[in-house]
């Protein structure tokens, strides 16, 4: 079910970046729709520049291939794992799973950056440019095409809502009052990093013991409960639907973890309606998305009535279009 | 230190109104400054009009005070514990230490208000109203006279913020982006009522089992740690000061909880500040304030260095500037 996409209404030709930390995506679109695509793995060597030239490399490639100069290019979007960091006003990477100097020897990456410039030199290059965290461009998605909008043809976006993704990791985009929340260094929404509880042996990928992403993401169900057979969230719900009642227990248990995040962000931002996607969720929604309700519901009735949990209307292709909706207009 | 208030900057004579679960407190100001102020205990029995009948009343007498008739008025800000609800598109007070609709019969309120209206009488009665739920406003004061400023003549209010009261309640106020966050129902800010940890048996005035507030707002002391001998918060920091290793273990425990949420607000909104205030906090700022810090920058490098946290530059007195925010040019 892809969203009709008005390509007629672009000004003109754009570049889409998907940056993620192992592949980095790339399409050129214009008014006939997609022309070219490109994918590489992230590269993860050489100077700090290494990625935005890759990104260059690959919007450049695509445009020649789409038969146009790369000024000719209107806009590029980019949607990146976070975290950010600002140098002069422009947005640099900084992600652990990306910047060696960041992660230290432990994680054997093969640099010893400190961030990854990506604004900066982007932006010398093509004529306007804007570079979002992922789950700010995923919840734009979902708010222009997705299940974060009003129903029927003249459908408008919501005011006060999230993008949740339920994924390797936990990712959030947040809006409030009609405003997409962007914070100091474009980093709000990573609210897969909140503590909800105080189970505390699980080391999350950013360094925090128990954290939501440490608790819940997909790889956390093997380092938890590895243990006792449950080598991945995939057989952990395969054996829940067979019945299996350790497994079941889990799979509660984690989607009350998940639930009471969702309730934090209800709770301190008065949301109507939360959208939830990524692999993890999507496969086992019709497990999940009956339990995380049913958790919101628990709490508070006079800041949780009103307030929805809905799967992502976009399905499994909120990612595809998140850097898509950062260059429409 | 009170704030220098730019009287002669009113454009006109308004009302400041505090509604809170004991107490209405109203004060007429104009470019003089404060003309005259009336305190009432809360209104809770008769229709659920009551409320803003005394309002209305406790106002007018003010303006009367003041030599001014009521439509003199040029407008009314309204401080207000929440939550609130909408009632086309106005707003009415919702608060279960308010309305025994709401609180059921074990709480012993005279009344059996679901809501209380608030903003459509006032709206009927003066020319300007505006009504925040009492963290926003608290913030908004921060924010003009407060700690959430740059330093100097020329500050200016910070864009990425919160304000904390740790009370007899906990409230908050958010801005990101310099925009203040509101919500679907004005209900932005009751990130008191989130869920940090498991600690499972505490009850909330809410209803919530295990929150923030139930865990470390000043009435919780009593509630967890009476049947130790620590009867209030403050025979519990007197004895912390004394040297009980006990009391100084759970003064530890309550910093480190609100920590956490000083912590998840940050990673969830990208903070530049947090301003921490309320009659539990500021009597134990020299205890408390080290050991907030010091949780946040436990967390996700990223994400928490570059936000501060700070007490609140108006001290005790932030509430009293509350309403006074909301109708300043």
């Amino acid at each position: 079910m892809p969203p009709e996409i008005a390509w007629h209404r672009l000004a003109g030709p754009v570049a889409c970046v998907d940056v993620g930390g192992t592949k980095v995506a790339v399409a050129v679109a214009d008014r006939q729709g997609v022309r070219a695509q490109r994918t590489e793995a992230t590269a993860k060597s050489g100077t700090p520049m290494a990625l935005a030239e890759q990104i260059q490399s690959l919007v450049d490639g695509c445009a020649h291939e789409a038969g146009l100069a790369p000024d000719g290019l209107l806009r590029v979007g980019v949607s990146s794992c976070g975290p950010f960091v600002l140098s002069q006003g422009l947005i640099e990477l900084a992600a652990p799973n990306i910047c060696g100097g960041l992660a230290g020897p432990a994680r054997g990456l093969p640099n010893n950056w400190m961030s990854a410039p990506i604004e900066a030199p982007l932006r010398q290059r093509y004529r306007a440019v804007r570079v979002e965290n992922d789950g700010i461009a995923a919840l734009e998605a979902e708010r222009r095409w997705g299940a974060l909008r009003t129903q029927g043809a003249q459908g408008r976006a919501l005011s006060h809502c999230a993008y949740v993704t339920w994924s390797t990791g936990i990712g959030v985009g947040l809006c409030v009052d009609g405003h997409v929340l962007r914070g100091k260094n474009g980093n709000a929404g990573h609210a897969g990093h909140m503590y909800v509880t105080s189970h505390g042996d699980a080391l999350c990928g950013c360094g925090n013991v128990g954290d939501l992403e440490a608790l819940v993401a997909g790889n956390a169900v093997a380092r938890r409960f590895g243990a006792e057979g449950f080598t991945d969230a995939e057989s952990l719900f395969a054996q829940a639907r067979a019945g299996n009642v350790r497994a079941l227990a889990i799979v509660d248990e984690l989607a009350v973890t998940m639930g009471r995040m969702l309730y934090n962000i209800t709770a301190s931002l008065d949301l109507e309606r939360i959208s939830v996607g990524g692999s993890v969720f999507w496969h086992q929604r019709d497990l999940l998305l009956p339990r995380l309700q049913a958790e919101l519901a628990r709490h508070l009735p006079p800041l949780t009535r009103g307030c929805e949990v809905v799967a992502a209307g976009l399905g499994p292709q909120v990612g595809d279009y998140a850097a898509l909706a950062l260059v429409m207009d």
